[in-house]
């Protein structure tokens, strides 16, 4: 813990100011205590928010300036709760599967717990006995059985839910060094002392399924062995904190538990994925039901930040990401962070190519993100996902992919439909579309067969199966590949889809090469959307668009769909060319006889217009069992509005083709204007980084090692 | 002119540092005269282009720094340049009304004049001069002939093609100290020497009309007494170059003439009117034919910036702008500017509110422009356009309005529909929809009757009209307002519109409070269109969307809306609301038995996807030969997806309705849900600020000096 200073860096000092002046603020508004009975955005609800956030402030200040007005503000406020804590009932609303007492659902109530027990600790020295002893009998033993003992279908979960309840039970258990409350939010209420019937409210693994609980076994059993987290780097974020809190306080009070260490440091490993699952202007990667927006530079990331430096290790890069966030944590931890910083010793944030497995022991296929740099260190992240389905939170998109560059999403997840915390769209909570559209297949770029969700959109299908990796070359070179199959998003069909990233000076900018190989026993309708943000500018075959707008199905996402045009290129290529954010971009895909483009946009079937209208093309095949797309996306250019003069609005890619395209290889080729042509070949029944292939292509031989091969010449007559 | 220094403040250095970057690096790719074949875009065109940027460029670096490298260097491409000059023939293309011969178009060719007279200009005392003589006789001489005497339909016309054409005429002139030119420049050809029939290209005046030619005519016909340019400020920020320049020049070389005075200071004040036309963000109103982006901080407008301080009256805030550029001139005003910006003299550029005239005489119509401050000094603009047709330009929307916050467009204006430069669409020129869409009535935000367009979207008829202002109030106090009235837009109704901006510290933002009068003799069809930036949040009535989406009609811009919603509101009040850029807006209007809500967007009958689908709304009320609209607008609360916590999502005012409305007086009253409420008087008949008014509502008389009148009480009993 700090002791009293008065020379902080500057970081650490404006974070400390600003906690006083809000302290400060809330104090002359008064602090009140009032009785429960509000839901979420309600007065009281509000209330007690902000008094866990007054305490926790006025703790830290007391801690780090030894200004005792501010130890009695939490001495005051904790008597003000022990006086009436133990009369509340539980919360009046009882809309919860776990009804708290301060707030409607017993997680609000852990969250309070966390962060006042870090208060607690502050001042605990400073208390008298007599108060503390009043403090720890009339309000912080009897929260913490509240929340575990008669709450256990909250507290013994594997779930996020239950870790917060063992953080707070852990945290204010260390504070008042009650080492029953330690052990129990270690490892969870024992079996023996449960009721036989618990029941949760979500797809979260109850106790009984696994015979464990606490924050031990959620060490063990919330992440991948990656530290990845199967619904997402959104609620991987949300997830994080009581781990970290809980974690600090732990390895601070006790640190022969070694948790830091804990499971091969996997809460480093869980930092680590968190702050690698973001685009280059630092969102985080809207896969499942995620909320796009949400940042690594969002407020409750900083002590992410914070604590991956100051425990794990001391990385560099990672005080460029404090510096962009503006604010440190008011602990050792943010207090390092500020002095590194202070010092000069921040390096450039360059997170390279990564691939996370997906499941506790890793075996549940995963996430694969490919980055390259470009011209002035511009970063084009593409992440391709093959997880496990998420849980309730999880989308029907198999082998769906993003694209991201400096200016921000190229290619995108739709993300959740949702609108966190706005009253006015179903009062903040998942919309019907988000089921009826952000889950479907076809809101994400991947395919779609005979239009008909992934494992039908049935999540109880979706659990049993997961896509596994096939190949991955994510060595930061200037090729780079991330390859994966799934067998069972569709029966009797296996869907293999191969992604490279290239990066080579006769483009602007790195190209995405797309692969997608479906091979089945019967005949299929296929449609790959790709959802393009930007407005259209051209497409190099002749479209129609259509007259009266309908909805283009009944159901998995169809429904929400309307088709403004359809396209009618011809065998060889078709492209579609787009203007982003500043930037041109061109998408040059291989066509067979009878495809179609159907240029399409969400807006049917949307009563309360919940659906953003961005646009999307659909490459459409009818017919055969197997089948294969190809297609090479160019980020090329610029234009800007007060200059008015268009860099390189064109691509530079001709001559895509299949030259050869079996179970064993895949060969293709495409040609840059200039001259340069590539020829990439892919072994697709051998991924073994050694093993020697050999393919004879229009009588020449090429031999290479490992799953795939690319050849640049600079004549194109080859 | 400046001499040689070493000591440049900063922005002056980095600019005079970055001329040098760019004029090595083409020297290094070398100075090539291609014979001229190509079209704008196309290599000979760029090159020429490429060419006057050295030139003018190694002129400045000479004269600034000695260095007769540079003075080298525009000697040996103008020698280039006359060696070939006399030779080539016009331009092959042949695809303009005035075809040039280093270029397609004189009017680049007048372009690059001008610029290379500046770099002549620089070194003209340094060149032998042999040199010298030959170049005037064997380049410039026959340039400036060839841009006046042989195309005398390009350079004798009241246009902004024709002020380049004089003012690079009359620059050359200035250099050769040839007075014929500047004569010619200043005055124009000589009716006499002219041929009979001459043909221009669009709607410009030519000679024939007004008698008068020449640069000084120019300076008389092109702007409104107040410097308003009728076209509007996109295209005010073009035609102002050869006015700056050439003025410039005029004012050094030819000090008698006093040409910086001339009509009342009528540069100067062009100079104000374009940089008072441009949103919080910098960015040009997009009225008329206007391309969005295009901004105060564009290169071309630096020279208005630097040339308006340094020869209009060194007003310090014109400095922060130019920090904001973050370049200046290579001349005495640039270095006035830096030296002004590195003394530490810039202040805060904060534009009042502004009622702009339009026509040469200042007698047809406007643009009023309210500007209000509110927090933290965010400012809101209303923008009423009540200005003539705008020539070729313009658009068919009299009475329209568009507004912005700091978070820039609110309610916007549609701006054209083309691409500049953007080959993909249409070569980068207007595309059709700009007259079927971006031009008609609906696709503003005024009134259509009967969907038809004003003047029924006929320029013919529209140039011969304009709304007038009946009152002005922009004092900058917390009521402001602009009213006009168009009489002629529909032949026997009258159209009068009323927009108040409101600042109250009991909103978070000023209100905009909207009233809109038609009256006239026959029943209509009256659809008052909203076009708003932002998501569709909620409505306080019922409302159903379309399962089948079809064009609304077939003409004046109807063939491109979709209806996606109809709503029914009950008679009294009915809001929409949604939210724009991190924050909320509520309308709130009152309704009438039988109006509907039209929730609509363009999409239909756009075959090349040229139109952004935009949401918009339309208030529709069939029957009464004479209806008022009321509108209020409220900008509250904030909502950043890092925090996920919705500020004051809801609007405050209710009770909105209109208490008396008749051609004496519009009275008005609103409740904010606080209870205060303000009653809002307007004199429908008298506009004079000295009037005495006195009104009875529910036995409260009130009196007041002026055409409006606002009372507020803190008792919604009232």
């Amino acid at each position: 813990m700090l002791s009293a200073q008065t020379d902080y860096p500057p970081l650490f000092a404006e974070a400390l100011a600003r906690t006083q002046v809000q302290v400060d603020g809330a104090m002359e508004r008064g602090f009140l205590v009032p009785t429960p009975v509000d839901m979420a955005g309600g007065y009281t609800h509000e209330v007690h928010k902000q008094n866990w956030k007054t305490l926790s402030g006025a703790g830290a200040i007391y801690r780090l300036t030894g200004d005792t007005t501010y130890a009695a503000i939490v001495r005051d406020g904790l008597l003000a709760y022990a006086e009436v804590y133990r009369d509340w009932p539980t919360h009046p609303t009882a809309r919860s599967y776990a009804t708290g007492k301060v707030f409607w659902q017993c997680l609000n109530d852990a969250n309070w717990l966390v962060y006042v027990s870090e208060a607690y600790a502050d001042v605990y020295d400073w208390l008298e006995p007599s108060v503390r002893s009043r403090i720890n009998a009339e309000l912080f033993r009897p929260m913490a059985d509240f929340l575990s003992l008669e709450n256990p279908q909250f507290f013994n979960r594997i779930h996020n839910h239950s870790t917060w309840g063992n953080a707070a039970v852990g945290m204010i258990g260390l504070v008042m060094d009650d080492e029953e409350l330690v052990q129990r939010a270690l490892y969870g209420i024992p079996a023996t002392e449960l009721p036989e019937d618990l029941r949760d409210d979500d797809s979260g693994k109850i106790m009984s399924e696994t015979g464990r609980a606490g924050f031990l076994a959620q060490l063990d059993l919330s992440f991948s062995p990656d530290g990845y987290f199967t619904e997402g780097p959104y609620y991987l974020r949300y997830a994080l904190s009581p781990f970290l809190l809980f974690g600090r306080m732990l390895a601070d009070k006790r640190p022969e538990l070694n948790n830091l260490a804990y499971r091969d440091s996997i809460l480093g490993k869980a930092i680590d994925a968190l702050l690698l699952q973001a685009d280059p202007l630092g969102d985080f990667y809207p896969l499942n039901d995620s909320q796009k927006g949400m940042s690594l530079y969002a407020p409750e990331v900083v002590k992410t930040v914070d604590y991956g430096y100051y425990l794990y290790g001391q990385d560099p890069t990672l005080l460029s990401l404090a510096i962009e966030q503006g604010s440190v944590t008011l602990d050792a931890a943010g207090l390092a962070v500020a002095t590194a910083v202070a010092a000069g010793k921040a390096q450039p944030f360059r997170p390279g190519s990564v691939a996370f497995t997906d499941g506790p022991d890793g075996q549940e296929g995963g996430v694969g993100i490919l980055r390259a740099y470009g011209d002035g260190e511009e970063r084009t992240g593409l992440v391709m996902k093959y997880s496990a389905q998420g849980m309730g939170h999880g989308h029907f998109d198999k082998l769906s992919y993003s694209l991201y560059d400096g200016t921000g999403e190229v290619i995108q997840d739709y993300g959740a439909a949702r609108w966190v915390n706005i009253d006015q769209k179903g009062g903040g909570r998942y919309l019907p579309e988000n089921q009826t559209w952000a889950k479907q297949t076809v809101a994400h770029n991947t395919l779609v067969v005979d239009r008909t969700s992934h494992y039908q959109g049935d999540i109880r299908i979706a659990e049993n199966f997961h896509p596994d990796l096939y190949a991955w070359d994510g060595d930061g070179d200037s090729l780079q590949l991330v390859s994966a199959v799934a067998t069972d998003a569709y029966p009797g069909r296996r869907l293999h889809r191969s992604q490279w990233l290239l990066t080579d000076s006769l483009f602007d900018h790195p190209l995405l090469i797309d692969l997608f190989r479906v091979t089945g026993d019967t005949a299929g309708v296929y449609e790959l959307p790709t959802w393009y943000q930007g407005q259209l500018l051209a497409a190099d075959f002749d479209y129609t668009t259509i007259d009266t707008l309908t909805a283009m199905g009944a159901d998995h996402g169809y429904q929400h769909l309307l088709t403004e045009a359809r396209g009618y290129p011809e065998a060889g290529t078709a492209t579609v060319q787009w203007f982003g954010r500043g930037r041109f971009y061109t998408q040059t895909m291989i066509t067979q006889p009878g495809d179609e483009l159907l240029f399409v946009r969400p807006g049917a079937n949307d009563p309360n217009f919940n659906l953003r209208r961005d646009p999307g093309f659909l490459l459409r095949r009818e017919g055969p069992a197997s089948t294969t797309f190809l297609a090479v996306l160019e980020a090329h250019g610029s234009y800007d509005p007060r200059v008015e003069v268009a860099e390189r609005p064109f691509g530079s890619i001709s001559g895509l083709h299949l030259i050869q395209d079996d179970s064993d290889y895949t060969a293709l080729r495409f040609t840059h204007r200039d001259g340069a042509q590539w020829t990439l070949l892919l072994s697709n029944h051998d991924a073994s980084p050694e093993s020697i292939h050999e393919l004879i292509l229009d009588d020449t031989t090429y031999r290479w090692e490992g799953v795939h091969h690319l050849i640049k010449t600079n004549d194109a007559s080859e």
